[in-house]
């Protein structure tokens, strides 16, 4: 029996939880591969940390770069992260020496992925990086191999653990966003600086890829609005509850004949939905096909375990040799596509106000969504207290995003009107 | 750009859908497989009958089995259906005669699949079925590709459109079976005979293909138990819904140390699972994996267009050369299994009784319990109607099947129990 033989850049849980697996399963993953899945080096800035896995048996490069043009290697698997640096110049480098890559790197692929496909397709080798989007879940698969047949519609996701756990842990313990964040940071659910996480950069990353594939045209993530959660209150998530919905932080990609739309931001979700019901760190993706109609994928979308689950069945693809094109499609076969701005979004839309509580405020603002043309679908005073602030709380019919901005504004410019009106989008 | 030529053999709902999209979106599809899809034949035992596709532009075929040798057809989409005759047939044929075959067929696979996938191999043509389970669901996919990298200790599914829509209507609506199945028939939910679905039939052999995929072992329909839905009563249902749960018809595929048990059969799972939620023809697969953890996905499970994204898809791998497996290894890598009777499940139980109200019955039933060391996570009596027939509903907490059987036989020769008590399997 031959081998595939790999070398793995990056030891962190990830790494470690990927030599474990190969240890423990060998047999059984040469048995699905058709050849050993052979560890044959690794490589990490630091060789003498301790680790959960035996690193002795294998060569030890403290350069990963110099992985790249190694004789001994025919995959390198890249998770040593970040869009540019180290993992890109390794990713390149080995392309170019003939390696297949795998990588979990959701920045690096949504922002050089296309370049990178080519130089895999020019040296004819694998690019793979399933467990670049929602870790456990084989959603990149399922959209490439078991959607093929269908014209893809909408994809839309929970593609953060993080910002799904604060959600979550906000909503079931009645805690603020500050209180649950800290916890999370204590738990190792949440990063020491969780902008990446908690501004959506993180989702964004994965909502571009997930527009390539399911759309068939490059990664673009500056045609991506992309809004965090940390505007969104407690007090929301009531709100939301008396409307009937749930907030989740959404990918959303979304073609119509008009073009793609791709955004990032909390969503009021109804609460009987599958994507409502999906707690804590758990991941899941919806897509929408001529075909299949709507197909949803719920798992563990990160943790060394089942990120490794994708990168390794990513390896065993290019050991059977049916790992298939990085994105679905030879990049020569993508299409250039019309990318839409957020205003020419249709949706429903809560609105919170905070308003002096006096006589003519309420008329004020609904006279601007009926000049605007916008009707509304619930509006309640929360709290009577003449004279001081109450929240207004809104839910509108469908309109477009540059309607709705407008009314804002002008609503926003109201005297009685104490701070910028917080919206969150309802899907539906 | 060659051609990847295809002979459609049956035109029912599912083969005119196939058609239509294939006429629809001919050139996505070729872009996607690298080749033209091209429909070259079809055969049916009418031909003059109205269908929903235009049929004029390709051979037509009195005789399916005549497609099996033509030398102008490279796939064999065979979409007869059946365990054995013309479909089988067929397939035999069409595989000796190194061609291709994408099949819906689960009977033919769960029956004949290994015989079948040998057959593909030696003739070094694919055997593909991923349209055998949950339709539009890419579940095959997903294990067989997605998950090759985990050890899978559990599969199960909602896998029977018909079943789920007449147990979410009876629960909905609060009919009866008889009234629901009858609806479910005008409607075309379900088979003018629909013993096929509601007795569980097609959910093992679903679950059938599912175990051999899972667990890298063959089909194994005869050891495996299965009860329909046809005892079920709305009554059960709000007895469940007293306890926290929904009725579901499950195939269960389970792996441990001691073998492989696959069953079929009405469960009660917690209203707040996913499982809970599929409602109506909806489909839905969950499995557990040593690397992923637990993945749920959920779709359309039958119908023209759902099981024509996945016959497709097997098109495509085809058109990709990137197909694989009939069953994800080699039938020479597969193992004999272990495979062991229901009475060695370990579950928890929901019994009905129909007893007589009198003094001590309840002592006598409890009695039983506690000698067989089976211990009740809760005991009601419904009603209170003393010298009448009140319903006993009980749960248990873990015991073996076997241990379960021998107490409600003792239960059931008491002269106070009036009808063989009727159990439903609690799915934690």
């Amino acid at each position: 029996m031959s081998a595939l033989r790999i070398g793995i850049a990056g030891l962190g849980t990830l790494g470690q939880a990927m030599v474990n697996i190969l240890q423990t399963d060998g047999t059984l993953l040469a048995k699905r591969s058709g050849c050993e899945i052979k560890i044959v080096a690794l490589s990490s800035r630091e060789r003498n940390k301790k680790r959960s896995c035996d690193t002795t048996p294998y060569r030890w490069f403290d350069n990963a770069l110099d992985m790249a043009d190694d004789t001994e290697i025919d995959v390198v698997v890249e998770l040593i992260g970040g869009a540019n640096g180290v993992a890109k110049e390794l990713v390149e480098s080995a392309l170019k020496h003939k390696k297949h890559v795998v990588t979990a790197n959701k920045a690096l692929i949504a922002e050089h992925g296309i370049a990178l496909a080519k130089l895999a397709e020019a040296n004819g080798v694998t690019l793979a990086f399933e467990a670049a989007v929602a870790g456990g879940i084989p959603a990149l698969k399922a959209i490439k191999h078991g959607l093929a047949a269908n014209r893809i519609f909408k994809v839309r996701g929970i593609l953060n653990g993080t910002c799904n756990y604060i959600l979550t842990h906000m909503w079931n313990d009645k805690r603020s966003f500050e209180d649950v964040l800290t916890e999370a940071q204590k738990l190792g659910y949440a990063e020491a600086d969780p902008s990446f996480d908690v501004d959506g950069i993180d989702t964004a990353h994965k909502t571009a890829i997930l527009t390539s594939l399911a759309f068939g045209t490059a990664p673009n993530l500056s045609a991506l609005t992309i809004e965090g959660i940390r505007g969104v209150t407690l007090q929301d998530m009531e709100f939301a509850d008396d409307l009937g919905y749930v907030i989740k932080l959404l990918g959303v990609a979304e073609k119509t004949d008009a073009g793609i739309l791709q955004r990032v931001h909390p969503c009021m979700v109804a609460k009987d939905s599958a994507l409502a019901n999906v707690s804590g760190v758990f991941n899941a993706v919806e897509i929408e096909g001529s075909a299949c109609g709507s197909l949803f994928l719920e798992g563990r979308g990160a943790g060394g375990m089942p990120t490794s689950s994708a990168i390794i069945a990513d390896v065993i693809d290019i050991a059977r040799g049916i790992a298939g094109d990085a994105f679905g499609i030879p990049t020569a076969a993508m299409e250039p596509a019309n990318f839409l701005a957020l205003d020419e979004l249709e949706s429903s839309y809560y609105i919170r106000l905070n308003v002096i509580d006096k006589p003519g405020v309420l008329a004020e603002i609904t006279g601007i969504f009926r000049d605007a043309g916008i009707s509304l679908k619930s509006f309640l005073q929360h709290g009577d207290a003449p004279g001081e602030m109450v929240f207004v709380v809104i839910a509108t019919h469908k309109t477009s995003e540059a309607n709705l901005r407008k009314s804002l504004t002008a609503i926003a410019s109201k005297d009685s009107v104490k701070e910028p009106p917080f919206t969150i989008r309802i899907e539906s």
